[in-house]
């Protein structure tokens, strides 16, 4: 570990055409910024579902092998045959990792926007995080408040704008609530937070009672438990009271998003004036976002013809609503950063115990309300 | 049956409390038409799917029954529990059914619009037009050229203004080309030709090599068969040559939809370059508009983030397009009813016929390429 920043770790994870996951830790050296760009060391960077996506891509890690020594450790991993032709744009490239970090500003380059940065605690985004040190556009630095840490602030773009998104795509759409799935991640309590303040109603879907416990301290109102015997009643129940006719689903995979769509119907049936065989007009729609079930989607089709299921992603959002708007979005985030957007996190590791088997175990998970912060420059 | 059209036979659907469809004719009194309206005698009007969906409602007709006398029969069917749900709607009200027709005017109201089509051979569009008679506001009657008879304009509004929102609507979501299911329907005929005559390229799926020569037949280019064990290499080619990004899926349940996604999105990738583990960017879209396969549609999320699959109804995109483009898209039906618009029957029933249980089991069918006509003045 280069003490200067001239050199550093980063994290990639390579997948060969052999059908070979290997994720390592390679020395590179740190790109010398140009007039507009900073040097950052990197001290706080989450894993996100998303990142896992890149880092696993469809390998089965329940065949993870480790190897090379502890300060470079190697982990192996098979991907499935018939999950190869996924993989087909990404084989044989070695692929840093990380979509979002903050750190301090070391080094900077002439520009007076990059000099202004000399020294401060930044926000980043934009990929290869999980690198020690991050070379990057003064313009996508984002200064954090004096008394915030990197920790702070290491999370500050991907759940905040995501859970902003909803809220706005919400708006923009015509919908007047929302329904959230796996809703007591870090992401879920973030967008309770948002609606009890912006005073949206919210029908949070989680898997467990201690789950709906998690969000029931916080404040949340309407809290359904799809492990639950009278999930469906409870759901539908939750959706008449609050008119909610859009959701969020990060499950993907499983009957989840129909059975939402279905109790939005009855919701909507529950003020029709006349049988309609073609359903209701109300349109109905959910949004998968995530992937916690790669699984196929089920959809029962018992609720007419309005209605859709789509992909949603924050960037393709934020391109679509403009720089303004994505402006005015930070600017929340920023104002907000120790009370709304807080994140928690269940550990902290350092890039080599991120490669540790039992540590790969823990946030390959994705277990809800569990989050793993990378320090690459913890020693 | 009375001539003068004051009394007429109008079928009914009704589903009973007890579980029990019932399908009869009743002897009704016509309306006596107001100012604006007309009483036309209907000699023509299909059983499209839509019908059907109202005529049986969820009842499963492998368990139907004839009852009643030739002249007024009636014929029973179970409904399962499980889809009484579905029902509530509808429950004891006996329904009329047709959705579309077209016959003679032989009474008007005293509005100068009303007595200009005295005489006339009109297509109507509205329900109840499995009936004799039929009192309307002339408003809503479409004259047909001098030459066309009832059977020429029975079926001009549904399929023709269907296939020609499906085009209207690939052009305003901003896609270049199309993929429809079920290709080889009277539907899909039409499509064909629209498609042919504006120069837009369309993907026809079909599930037989009977249905594939039909469209080769009348000049389809792009044909592909669901199943030939080559069908995801032959679908994906043709999703390749053609960019068709939006489908229009009348079957709706089963793994095709999420083929359909799939295909596009090899695809978009053909020209990506860059890998991103979010999938392309390219958006793409499969409207369900049909019930053939009234299962669970299953999808195998393997087309990245941005996709949609939604329900698409003729009605409320007409609403949404507006009075001035609907107008423009039934003048276009009118110019070509006997070209790109003609439908071609498999068989004319009355009334009674079509409570026949030989025939019930004939379009109840729903075979892709037969298509059924109701003359309710048949004798």
């Amino acid at each position: 570990m280069a003490g200067d920043g001239k050199r550093g770790l980063q994290l990639r994870s390579l997948i060969k055409k052999s059908g070979e996951l290997e994720i390592s830790l390679l020395d590179v050296p740190t790109p010398e910024p140009s007039a507009d760009e900073v040097v950052v060391r990197v001290e706080a960077t989450p894993i996100n579902p998303s990142d896992i996506g890149l880092l696993f891509g469809a390998a089965d890690m329940s065949t993870a092998k480790a190897s090379g020594s502890k300060d470079a450790p190697v982990v192996t991993a098979q991907v499935p045959e018939k999950a190869m032709r996924a993989m087909a744009g990404r084989l044989d490239e070695s692929m840093p990792v990380g979509n979002e970090g903050a750190g301090v500003v070391i080094k900077t380059g002439s520009s007076d926007a990059a000099k202004a940065l000399m020294g401060k605690t930044v926000a980043m985004i934009g990929g290869a995080m999980y690198s020690q040190f991050r070379t990057i556009r003064a313009g996508d630095c984002l200064v954090l408040p004096e008394d915030a840490t990197p920790a702070d602030g290491a999370s500050c773009f991907v759940n905040p704008l995501t859970s902003l998104g909803m809220v706005e795509t919400m708006r923009r759409e015509g919908h007047k609530a929302l329904v959230h799935t796996a809703a007591a991640s870090n992401l879920g309590q973030m967008l309770n937070k948002i609606c009890l303040k912006d005073g949206i109603a919210l029908v949070n879907i989680v898997r467990s009672g201690e789950q709906a416990e998690i969000l029931r301290k916080i404040g949340a109102k309407h809290v359904v438990d799809s492990t639950a015997p009278t999930f469906i009643e409870d759901l539908t129940a939750a959706l008449i009271e609050t008119g909610a006719t859009i959701a969020f689903d990060a499950i993907g995979g499983g009957k989840l998003a129909g059975q939402i769509l279905a109790g939005m119907e009855v919701a909507a049936n529950k003020t029709a004036t006349a049988y309609s065989r073609y359903g209701s007009n109300v349109h109905k729609q959910v949004y998968i976002y995530g992937m916690l079930d790669p699984g196929p989607t089920e959809i029962n089709r018992t609720f007419g013809f309005a209605w859709s299921i789509g992909g949603w992603l924050l960037f393709p959002f934020l391109m679509k609503i403009g720089a303004t708007d994505a402006a005015r979005l930070r600017a929340r985030v920023i104002a907000e950063l120790k009370t709304t957007f807080a994140s928690h996190y269940t550990q902290v590791l350092s890039l080599q115990e991120a490669l540790q088997l039992p540590h790969i175990a823990g946030y390959g998970r994705r277990a809800t309300g569990e989050k793993y912060l990378i320090n690459p420059n913890k020693t």
